[in-house]
């Protein structure tokens, strides 16, 4: 695919046009924006700084620098130079028609013009245009900056190759271009949601659940199977070793059944099991049961704990199921070492070495800091007040491997705390009592409004000496003090 | 709620009961288990292999320990001295008649007996039954052992404390209680799947689309969306600041519209919509749009991120992304310090104190790393000869702070490459050229095999040997050689 210049024209703002503009600016493209509503401007930047906010993180490389926004005034001056032009207009075809005989007055012959429509086929887009064949359906989803997937319909008349430059530039923006061999209403993916939103009408008008229950019964269950493997490859697993041919049979009857008020059914005919299942076959095949099984496992563990980490849904959950299993300082004699973290390896961090990541052992004596502070009431509370204590320097020793499922645990040794100082040494051992790692760290108390060093609060500073002041009749730990390479060179 | 003992009957194996034994052993329970299958132990065995390799890390504490697990030869045996009894069998009503009414010859008056059974209401289970009040559904998901929701639905005669007793423990097992308030065939999450799974089946029927591409316009789309708001949340937020009510009238026409081939739809009244608009202020009225938008993009950057570690679905599709955008050792000036990182500080990096959390320094450092490590051939392909380098010993200094959306890059310097030894020294800076953090790095050659030291291959030490011969020539930066707490005792 050749880019000769990067212009797209954003014709129509919104949520959706202007996710659109967020997505190309911040792949480097120059936008130019034609949208009549006067209001249209802080719309889209609210929609681009959201962007700039999100998008930018989810790479672990850079990104190709911004490109720039041109407001235009008439869609003559937004299209002429572009060679993509994003029709998001309303839902309305006479619109969408006048819209689009105006673009192609102006436009380059191999721009693609796509729409963003939800619903309207190709076919009728083209209608009466000038030339059809360089407009078809490129279907975003909200938020269009994040989201990945495009539906792409060309229908019968498209330019093939237009549609091949389209598919590479979307491509090209991180995206996942559907492409969708034979036009319908709504294409596909409105299809499984309207199917989904008529249902849940259904369940409000009739009574059985609110809104809150719809969403909870979808994403503290399905949605999360849904957001790593659709409906087809989980019901694979479902079916297990027997194939998805035996799944089908096994839920065949449920189609006569009373299941959903949404009643016209195809009939499931031998002709209809097979496609299905070979399309199941092409799909899934060259994984065995087994393997999609941990695969979603390991998909599930990865994303329930990325939203542990934003304390919403599924991840809310597991943050409160570890509140009411935290251990208290109560039950810690603190004369010895204190046990600050008890845990097993996830799934999520091992790496390519098949081992858990480096990293993650700087994460477990962050973590152990955390359990010390909370146990010294540097808590939630005590932030709010201002006060927190930073991390400046650490040394860490990989003395041996952990695994994924392994136990482990932290015992965090206070070496000093002196005013705004508090120096902590943890040891990290496996279920056998082995050291596999040591941790040595200074953390400086400070403000949290003015970022600066500063004096903890009294009750704080008494809880830390009479902890440390029991700590400082401890034999000082093997490593403490040592720098790297130290002992090698 | 009071567990007086914690010991479960799972009345029938497979899938869904050996997810619902693993649950509840690795929560520390005793579970007895009848199935009358020859084979049933090993499956049972396979599911609960599963769930140790990955319900115990979804917990940043130690769980309760394994419970264990008897293996019975009669619903007698494993029922008596249960307090929950779970009936996992075939999802024929005359089938579960029996074993429900077998169940209650032995089992105690106040014991939970939940139905897994995706389709019956439970005044259908509890027909001609002894004790119709301890009969409840308590409809979970595949996988059991990580998939939170549990449906509950008690229908008219359920005994009221039993189903309080039996939410307190489903809820004490890290699940997500649902209570449903009034029963109806397949409940709630099974009938937006079978409204979901009969449209998929019209889509291949009519040769639309490929299991495939259904799965796709799901992964990529909305079941990102669904793994964290559900349909009315993700609607609301669409509908803008004008609120629920306008987004239900501006797709109201829909249903109209041949948008699925469902076509059974509920009339939307003004109390149906109002019923909507209100249910939807109670469930999300405490956050404002914009806070709701960006509460959904730090929920799909984080899950998104964590799909990136298991490459996989949208996280693959970003890892193609960045691949596309590595930096290539060609473009680099060795003779310096080289490149490693550039990036951006993602979303999910930020911890309570609003900066990006220490050990995301060490990971930074750990990627900058395995960027080397690349540059000089250590890449997948060596890996798979079984050849590596693990890290021995690190440390960190933190000089500032690094916020959501701040640029950084990471320069390494080689300071030593010796046999098996390497040397790095990674300097981190922002965007203007500030030193952030600074990353002393210990590393040893080791077989993958052996996973012992071992000399790396010719051509590694080579390209090495040429990379630290010139930076053997700059300055040694501040900071080598430095120990936790040096210049401040």
């Amino acid at each position: 695919m050749e880019i000769s210049n990067n212009t797209v024209a954003i014709i129509g703002g919104g949520v959706i046009g202007g996710g659109w503009a967020a997505r190309f600016l911040l792949n480097g493209w120059t936008v130019n924006i034609y949208d009549p509503d006067p209001d249209a401007k802080r719309k889209i930047e609210a929609v681009i700084a959201n962007a700039r906010r999100s998008l930018p993180g989810l790479s672990d490389v850079a990104m190709t620098p911004e490109g720039r926004v041109v407001y235009c005034d008439s869609i003559a001056e937004a299209v002429t130079a572009a060679n993509w032009i994003q029709e998001s207009a309303p839902e309305r075809l006479n619109v969408k028609h006048k819209i689009l005989a105006e673009i192609q007055q102006y436009c380059r012959a191999d721009a693609v013009i796509g729409s963003s429509t939800s619903g309207f086929k190709p076919s009728e887009l083209q209608q009466g245009a000038k030339t059809p064949g360089q407009i078809m359906v490129c279907h975003p989803f909200n938020p269009v900056y994040l989201i990945p997937l495009v539906e792409v319909v060309g229908g019968e008349n498209v330019d093939q190759d237009i549609l091949q430059t389209a598919s590479g530039v979307l491509s090209n923006l991180g995206m996942k271009p559907l492409i969708i061999r034979k036009e319908i209403d709504a294409h596909i993916a409105d299809r499984l949601l309207e199917a989904v939103w008529r249902e849940g009408l259904w369940l409000i008008n009739d009574g059985i659940a609110t809104t809150t229950e719809i969403d909870d019964a979808i994403r503290f269950g399905f949605g999360l199977r849904w957001a790593q493997m659709g409906l087809f490859e989980t019901y694979r697993i479902a079916g297990g070793e027997a194939g998805m041919a035996h799944f089908i049979e096994q839920f065949g009857p449920c189609l006569k059944w009373p299941w959903t008020k949404l009643m016209d059914v195809p009939e499931l005919t031998d002709e209809l099991v097979k496609a299905i299942a070979d399309q199941s076959d092409a799909q899934s095949g060259a994984h065995s049961i087994r393997e999609l099984e941990r695969i979603r496992d390991d998909n599930l563990v990865a994303m329930m704990r990325a939203l542990k980490g934003q304390n919403w849904g599924a991840g809310a959950l597991l943050n409160q199921y570890d509140a009411d299993r935290k251990p208290s300082l109560n039950d810690v004699d603190i004369r010895a070492p204190i046990p600050t973290i008890d845990r097993t390896v996830p799934i999520d961090w091992l790496d390519y070495n098949g081992h858990m990541n480096e990293s993650r052992y700087g994460q477990v004596f962050s973590d152990a800091t955390d359990q010390f502070m909370e146990f010294i009431g540097v808590d939630a509370d005590y932030m709010a007040t201002g006060g927190s204590f930073f991390t400046v320097e650490a040394h860490i020793r990989y003395l041996s491997e952990m695994r994924e499922g392994q136990k482990l645990g932290v015992r965090t040794h206070c070496l000093v705390a002196e005013g705004k100082k508090m120096h902590l040494f943890h040891k990290m051992f496996d279920s056998d009592g082995n050291l596999v790692s040591t941790g040595e760290y200074m953390l400086i108390h400070v403000s949290l409004k003015t970022r600066a060093a500063s004096e903890p609060d009294a009750k704080i500073a008494l809880k830390l000496a009479e902890i440390s002041s029991f700590h400082q009749q401890l034999d000082l730990p093997d490593g403490v003090g040592r720098s790297v390479g130290a002992a090698r060179r």
